[in-house]
């Protein structure tokens, strides 16, 4: 993910390449086809790749070594003398992705494979603005985490943490509103905290790691230009442009919740009026679905759960009320989609956090929103969809995002 | 720039390799360094790159060999032997951009440097909505720059035509407002008028070529994240995201003139309500600062030029009217600005067009505006500033297309 430190960067064109280079490269791209295409032989990845069949055996026999890849034994379901098939492995190692919320705390590990290993969620209060409670807590559950994959005989790889705020590129957090943080070092207090472990650790905003689960393990597996919006106590977008996570000079991007609407409408809690998430936020949503409920206070985000499942609820005994505040929030939800739609031209938008359960009532208004206010003919292509992952995609992205890195070559040595 | 078509592709990592890559981009890496830092040696070529000396002396001979690099001396200005230096020659060679718009056609020829060899300029009527008037006159003009560069002995290695409107990847021009066009194939329309010629011809979004020229040509050399504003009849967005092009799905990002400010606003050319260009649009800015000109009538874009020669004489004179026009003018422009901001985090925001000359009175209140609704303090280090090039930067823009597909590594071939 990082920029290219070379001096030759200037317009990320090619970089200088020795044979060093080379090998670190192959033995990546013969990872990566693996990921995507086993089992399969030697002889199917040199016809792939287009390298040839002497420098795969030994760009194999090395990851085997890593033990990143391992035999399964013979094929014969082809042409020809049979084949020894390749698989990942993987089994000593793990990728751990945290996520902190202002009502939970989320631990998801992943296989080389993308496979979950162990998926934990407990409620946490972190509205309360101590960062210092919330880092101990995030260190507790790290450690939990490592100890029970290092109990099972894997090796953590690298451990991403999410958090719904601005995040610059050294893992500092600018700003978590609903945290109630401002300039917190969550990187260094976490390496302190733990004690400086031995796998990387890297602090990213929530939605950047949700849209790189969901280009590698949701439905949109492939796609090179998605967006996901985190539908939480704030509402924020992660961005891949042609395959790769737009961040932004400082890493500031994808603020999609203060978005201004209308200069007229309602204050929001940033102070500002008419932003996104003044329509369509959580509490928007709960004030507007349910009148009764707290329109005059502010709701704490321990009460949002329930207060969502009820609107679910209604929603599916056809609660006209519940329906229409559903459709007039996706209106304002596809109001806003379609502003980084005209801007960024995503082929999909994915709705992940609350809206998830809530989306089968709140695309069809948001599409017709998107559609007429879309420059291009067809909203430009850009189709709204249901994200497939559960309310921990951004933990999972922190996962992924280890992934990431050694796909793109960051390869674990062998010990 | 075009996304790589291996299988392998999912992710953008590392692609394979092979001796022959690894030449083709090592030849590629020096062109680079030399476009940067000459004159230089081979030893520094060495020493910056870290490919070895035998390496870059045989990359060299095959670069003097195409003709795009020549020796040039000796130098003692260091310690120990004096060395040859280099530089890029490229003087056989010519980069093409032509730009169309509703009141102009350019032409603008660079060579491998990024000198400029030639820019011309006509008056031309483009919003009849004929576009073949419009193919022949762009054919033209091609004609006689191809044979202008050529009577100069020089061979053009690509030419790339600049549109304001959506263009898609084929070339084909889905909404050109301005230009009355849709569903325009300018590519294959171009490429039959010029009868096949022998370089590679594209279309583009001028904005985005704009912002290309930027980057390598104007102040903001070296930014890999900016975004250039083109102020014409209608306003777009080139956007450059970690020294990439942001082009969207289906090449449709950037569209920027029609973000909407408030749902009560003035009626815009689009037929829907409160769209920037309904405020910051060259249109508006006229109605605005002279309100004793065709406040009832539409401009036709051949009128918008002397009208904004007009406006700057009378804020050079202080003109309070006019003063408060570009104030307001600005501080609309700096809400849109904010909104871009906030979703893609750019370094910088660069005006172009029609806003270049009328800047220093619509940058202040730009900047207010975009610092009072960033998300992150400090506007998140996005900062508003004038374009250095003049308006011929999407023409410009064409033409480092051509040099930027070079860079990256296709190399002409030695006749």
């Amino acid at each position: 993910m990082g920029r290219g430190s070379s001096v030759l960067t200037r317009e990320n064109g090619p970089q200088p390449a020795d044979f060093a280079d080379v090998r670190a490269t192959n033995l990546a791209v013969v990872l990566r086809h693996l990921r995507t295409h086993a089992p399969c032989s030697r002889a199917d990845i040199a016809a792939t790749t287009g390298l040839n069949k002497a420098t795969v055996s030994s760009l194999v026999t090395d990851l085997i070594d890593r033990r990143l890849v391992r035999e399964v034994g013979m094929t014969e379901n082809r042409i020809g003398r049979p084949a020894v098939m390749l698989v990942l492995d993987g089994s000593p190692y793990a990728a751990v992705g945290l996520e902190i919320n202002s009502d939970y705390l989320t631990a998801v590990a992943l296989d080389l494979a993308g496979e979950r290993l162990l998926s934990w969620r407990r409620a946490f209060s972190g509205t309360a603005g101590q960062p210092g409670q919330a880092i101990a807590a995030l260190a507790a559950l790290a450690r939990r985490t490592v100890s029970k994959l290092s109990h099972d005989g894997r090796r953590v790889l690298g451990l991403t943490v999410a958090v719904p705020g601005l995040v610059d590129a050294d893992g500092v957090v600018e700003l978590a509103a609903g945290l109630g943080w401002q300039r917190v070092d969550v990187r260094k207090s976490l390496l302190a905290a733990l004690g400086e472990p031995g796998y990387p650790l890297l602090v990213e905003n929530d939605a950047n790691l949700a849209v790189l689960a969901e280009q590698r393990l949701g439905a949109q597996n492939g796609t090179g230009d998605l967006v996901y919006l985190t539908g939480g106590a704030s509402i924020g977008a992660g961005i891949i442009s042609d395959f790769r996570l737009l961040r932004g000079a400082r890493g500031f991007a994808g603020e999609f919740g203060h978005l201004p609407l209308d200069p007229a409408g309602p204050v929001c809690g940033c102070g500002r009026r008419g932003c996104l998430e003044a329509y369509a936020g959580v509490g928007a949503v709960i004030r507007r679905a349910l009148p009764d409920v707290g329109i005059e206070t502010a709701l704490s985000p321990s009460e949002f759960g329930p207060h969502m499942d009820e609107i679910q609820r209604l929603a599916k005994a056809d609660d006209a009320h519940v329906l229409d505040a559903l459709t007039e929030t996706g209106a304002h939800l596809g109001h806003g989609i379609a502003i980084l739609a005209n801007l960024i031209n995503p082929a999909c938008v994915v709705l992940g956090g609350y809206f998830t359960d809530l989306a089968p009532w709140l695309i069809p208004s948001a599409a017709r929103e998107l559609a007429a206010r879309s420059a291009a003919a067809d909203s430009g292509g850009t189709v709204i969809v249901t994200s497939a992952l559960d309310s921990s995609a951004a933990a999972a992205g922190g996962a992924t995002r280890v992934l990431d890195a050694i796909d793109s070559g960051a390869l674990p040595t062998p010990r």
